[in-house]
């Protein structure tokens, strides 16, 4: 089959790298064997073995009907989404790991593709390499997802593991891992919560049928997280991860979010150090289920557009019954509207605290200053809670993160 | 679509369950629901939801040509390989969980299915609930598997676990998970390996593109594991796991066994504890991925199965093309000529050791008796080791087990 990359960066020409080095097995699969006939980029490869595949004009790939298949490694959505929409309608399969397209227009795309009876697959936009979004969709088909959640940010892992490992405050910790090539110069998208607030969007809308979109999750990153949080956790059996979350409540509604979370030592997530991702998915038969591995990085992302790519090789004529319904601005609850348990520091009496909170896990640290009061609330609407917070007399909230029950 | 069910024990019971409980989530995926319109089984079942339902003639299934999807959950091969291969034949799409058959006849199911043009899938014959054979056959499609290992039996993992844990001895651990119903009144399906070895049977023939028998993989279980090991272990910073581990090897074979392993606390197999199952995919592209969940029980595996079901119901004309290639006798490496390192337990004079092995890394153990001499060997051949060890004077070997690198 003739297929295209578009964008030859770390992802697609990690795809090219595939193709070529792991032909053989490839090819054991397929009766016929994946064949790249372009690479859509602005840039020259001189000396690249595909160099002479090499088009700058995205017109050579949508007019060629010999091209059948195409993996989208652009990122962003201008022109990705113009690019991606034609070749659908054009009838060609079309993988990807752009995740900002699929958490934006992921339900257009999905319906084009449907009209057209092409496939549109996406693995490798969520958790890089881990396998994820199939085994969600068909493996646990048979379950009402309760909750997923997940480390799905490479970048803010290391430097958190740092922050925690090597006692390493947040500036130092950015700055290695910019040095180590893990953050951009331009960090924000990852400290700030953007990159995992769309996989947490994609990761929803398979679980819960509807498109959510980045707009209506609420995202915080971790650039608040003080050495002092970090040592509290410690000290009292938790790890600080961000997390993209979501859970379905009791109201058919989603609390989603994306935000720090103090994550208790046994839970699964807790093992998750460094660059890697993992994500948990809770289904009401199955329990829950984890998956691991390494979520970027050329060789493991490419590895899962190309799986992608060889089941839509595998089924060319056979379109798969993937995909999920239109936006409902209403889906999301209001954040202050869920229910959680927090980690509150703060400076003041601890008996105001204990007479306006009552039952609170006070939790302690070796040499803390006497009128440092610190602890888990009990679960409770997050605006209920900040309110009997700011009642109380004497007391300064210095930090708030919730806590993954 | 019109459904069976074959086998109404822990398995199919579950499968009815989800089916009815969850029918509002299936039905939002599916055109038609799934209808379970027979259940085999010669046991009566007063008062259950699909009593009427209950059939004791497996031709009832069989001759009807409504039905066009069956779960078999009834376990071993006889009667369920004949059942399984004339509903393939008829051209009903058959799920199953039933690893013994998968193990013994995969390959002949396989090819029926083929011949037929539907679908046999078997998610739930691995793992339980968890997605293993969908993502390491589809998402993973583009890496040679270089190793696939995993902890795969609950059962041996809760004693392995008491033991380690609690330094109860495997006697009274077994006893406990009898008590508990994790184990049979006879074990030995489960404490021998025989379970494990049909797993990593499966494993393997997905991996590797050819039928790998139960006959064709080294076991060993549990029972030979002396609290006095588990020790050691727990000293110098090792768990102890049965596992099912192939390799593939630079000779183009595998080396395929079932054992317990010396597994380093920092490998993620190590945090499966208690009935859990978990396995380690390691790809050339993707490296290494890891997946965990809950391995056995009712509603997990027939979340596997029902998965599997949705499956086919959902592309019930497009049989996906999934499948292994015919048995080579040769493929699975002679085990003494395999590599491996070894943690070695023995009695005599530790100078004696050192002049025969040379590096060799030495544990120890408060208050161990002055003659007990135990380390970790180099990588070698199992025979080599073993003629090593033997000519060592004065060395009485107690304990020998693989180590996990």
């Amino acid at each position: 089959m003739k297929a295209a990359i578009m964008g030859y960066g770390v992802v697609g020409s990690g795809v090219g790298k595939i193709l070529r080095e792991n032909a053989d097995i490839i090819a054991a699969k397929l009766e016929e064997p994946i064949e790249i006939k372009y690479v859509l980029d602005l840039r020259d490869f001189p000396g690249d073995a595909l160099e002479d595949k090499l088009t700058k004009n995205f017109e050579d790939i949508l007019n060629d009907d010999e091209v059948k298949l195409v993996c989208e490694a652009m990122g962003g959505t201008k022109p990705a989404y113009d690019f991606t929409k034609r070749l659908l309608e054009a009838g060609k399969h079309v993988v990807s790991s752009n995740k900002e397209l699929v958490a934006t227009y992921g339900f257009e795309l999905l319906n084009a593709a449907k009209k057209a009876n092409v496939n549109y697959l996406f693995e490798a936009s969520v958790g890089g390499g881990v396998p994820i979004l199939r085994p969600l969709w068909q493996c646990l088909a048979g379950n009402h997802i309760k909750k997923v959640y997940g480390i799905l940010n490479g970048t803010t892992n290391f430097i958190l593991t740092k922050m925690y490992n090597e006692d390493m405050p947040f500036e130092q910790a950015l700055a290695l891992a910019q040095e180590l090539g893990y953050a951009e110069k331009d960090p924000s998208a990852d400290i700030a919560g953007a990159d995992v607030c769309r996989k947490t969007c994609i990761l929803a809308s398979i679980s819960y049928g509807k498109h959510i979109d980045p707009a209506q999750v609420q995202t915080q990153g971790i650039e608040d997280i003080q050495i002092r949080d970090v040592a509290y956790a410690k000290a009292n059996g938790y790890e600080i991860k961000l997390l993209g979350y979501c859970e379905k409540l009791e109201s058919g509604k989603i609390d989603a979010i994306v935000s720090p979370f103090f994550v208790p030592k046994e839970n699964q997530i807790a093992t998750v150090s460094d660059v890697f991702n993992g994500i948990v998915v809770v289904g009401d038969m199955v329990d829950e289920v984890f998956f691991y591995g390494r979520g970027a990085g050329s060789l493991p992302t490419a590895s899962a557009c190309v799986g992608d790519m060889i089941d839509c090789a595998m089924h060319a004529d056979k379109r798969k019954n993937f995909g999920w319904g239109a936006r409902d601005k209403d889906f999301v609850e209001n954040h202050s509207a869920c229910q959680s348990r927090y980690y509150v520091r703060g400076t003041g009496d601890i008996n105001a605290v204990k007479k306006a909170l009552g039952e609170v896990a006070f939790l302690s640290l070796q040499g803390a200053p006497l009128d440092e009061v610190v602890f888990l609330t009990e679960a409770a609407q997050e605006s209920e809670l900040d309110a009997r917070l700011a009642a109380i007399e004497n007391f300064q909230i210095e930090a708030k993160i919730r806590v993954l029950t």
